[in-house]
């Protein structure tokens, strides 16, 4: 455990000098300890993975190319380990933490991208090979720090200094690598010397706003207030709010958006009081081959999460049930633009989108 | 402590065969424990009401009458006490009683009501005079009963059998006497052979629905789900939800509303998504002094509520502020109708409401 990393917060995943371990700011201890962990082993970081220790789809795809390239680096350090067998281990490890989290499909995207950057440098000696897959990782976490600050410097334009910002669950750099995405704007305006007022809206059941965003925003010294979900109403009608800043999972050819579970209610409410609602997503979280979020498939988690998690007593009579749907789809027309790291997008999204990626 | 009190649960104030004291229900024990407590005293009444064991306007109001009568009973067994000894301490215990919850102008105006209703007959002897506040105040609960019934029946044209409901808090017979007001059309339905489909909003901070709501319903044989009040959107989206039932707090004279914090949020999105809205309120609820709901103050109430309150662990960093209203103002133009005992309004409230109570 190292506890006196808070210059390093931003880079919640951290690669070591030695480049033999990482070092992690533990999520599920948030926010009552500021606990970072050291991850050596392939088993420390299968745990650390999949006790969510880190998340966020960007975070693990990082976390999970270090990974590798840790795996690789012991690897080569073994006398007269053949290439054959490095690799049989370098892809024993791939699946190994894989299947820590299988719905994320950036853990296998990127521990698929640092195993074949190896492959395709067969022949040149373990140390090197090594080396390379270190540099691959880095290039992973540098590229995804890249996209976030695109992403927040195309935000920025949208707000002013003063302006109300309700947000929605957590897409701050915890859940990314610096910045974040639908908080990128905040801290890079923060920087430039930008007030923002922000409202954070706790996201009932897992809290990621009250417990996460929060904690995010405090920290870099920029004013929040946790709201419970239901109070998003009562701050747009009062004027506090001049835009709504939410990240995404998933967003169909035609706009429509699946995230965390209330972000639609949020955008129905900012429609209603004529408060613009904006959606911020790295362009690989656009789904071409999904028509409509008709076609998005809505994960359902446990009813304990709802009625039992965090409580110090179950707050849900025994025998009553608990639906817990994790995300909801917002469709494109409630959405005022779609910020990503190419640039801004308007309706009609099924034009827009496919004239910026040129598809 | 009395526990084998199911079949009076709708009764959860109760005076007791001798009249000389009141089972209620204990709420704060809910939906963990079903615990009845017994009051006999006036510091029992006293402390009840100001614990919150006893909650909800209306059925305040009845307990607190109760309160009133049995004391009267009390003091009229006293050897040679004077009539004049006798109002004095009556008026002590009004006092007494009202200063438990400041706030519940329910409660001040049923202590109010016994009082007067025991000068009204000085002269008769301290005998009859008790017995004539406990008929007044067992007057109170019946009244309370009747307006809920009515209610209930008027709501009930509204929906048919197979219906999803939707509500938010909790505005069931806990809070009232027999029936409740939001969630009364559902009970009276039950016992109709209605099938409902009821999907209850949890309610933060205070987990109205969760707790209570949810225990009613439950207890009574109707099918209900708890979701957070995030998941609104969803399940109306996914048309599980045919329409809105709520209590109300105050309504103005154009049809303004307050109520719990939220369902100015979920009227909001009843209206985007098509489906109707009503409130449920007593005509004693309605306040054609208030002009718009701009005239209506809400209570600021504590941050621990949403920082602490329930949890194992505080779930919002230390430092971080928490905004915590505890009502918000629906305009009336998104209610559908508000049903009263007298019958059901409709837009525009202002001539609507007037010409039902004869304004």
């Amino acid at each position: 455990m190292i506890n006196d990393k808070k210059e390093d917060f931003f880079e919640n995943v951290r690669l070591t000098e030695k480049e033999d371990s990482v070092v992690i700011l533990d999520q599920t201890e948030l926010p009552n300890k500021e606990m970072y962990s050291e991850l050596k082993g392939i088993d420390d970081f299968y745990r650390a993975i999949s006790a969510l220790q880190v998340r966020g789809a960007p975070a693990i795809g990082i976390c999970a190319g270090f990974a590798m390239a840790v795996e690789a680096k012991r690897l080569s350090l073994i006398p007269n380990l053949s290439e054959e067998k490095f690799f049989e281990e370098i892809h024993k490890a791939k699946c190994y933490l894989d299947s820590a989290r299988p719905t994320a499909v950036n853990l296998s995207r990127m521990t698929d991208r640092v195993e074949k950057t190896a492959l395709m440098n067969a022949g040149k000696g373990l140390s090197e090979i090594a080396g390379i897959c270190i540099r691959e990782s880095r290039l992973i976490q540098s590229e995804d720090s890249e996209m976030c600050s695109k992403i927040a410097e195309y935000g920025l334009s949208l707000v002013k200094s003063g302006d109300g910002i309700l947000t929605h669950c957590n897409a701050g750099p915890l859940a990314t690598s610096r910045y974040g995405t639908g908080l990128g704007s905040l801290f890079l305006g923060k920087e430039r010397g930008y007030e923002f007022h922000v409202y954070s809206d706790e996201t009932r059941p897992l809290m990621q706003g009250a417990r996460l965003t929060s904690y995010e925003l405090n920290r870099a010294g920029i004013d929040v207030t946790v709201i419970c979900d239901n109070m998003a109403s009562i701050v747009m009608k009062q004027g506090k709010i001049n835009a709504c800043f939410v990240g995404c999972d998933r967003v169909a050819a035609n706009g429509d958006t699946a995230n965390k579970v209330g972000t639609s209610g949020v955008a129905v409410l900012a429609k209603h009081y004529g408060i613009p609602f904006y959606v911020f997503c790295p362009s690989s979280t656009i789904d071409f081959d999904c028509p409509t979020g008709e076609d998005i498939v809505i994960e359902e988690r446990g009813e304990e999460e709802i009625s039992a998690l965090y409580f110090e007593k179950p707050i849900v009579p025994i025998g009553v049930k608990c639906y817990n749907p994790a995300f909801d789809v917002t469709d494109g027309e409630l959405i005022t633009a779609i910020v990503t790291e190419k640039g801004i997008c308007r309706a009609p999204y099924k034009e827009s989108l496919c004239k910026l990626f040129g598809k």
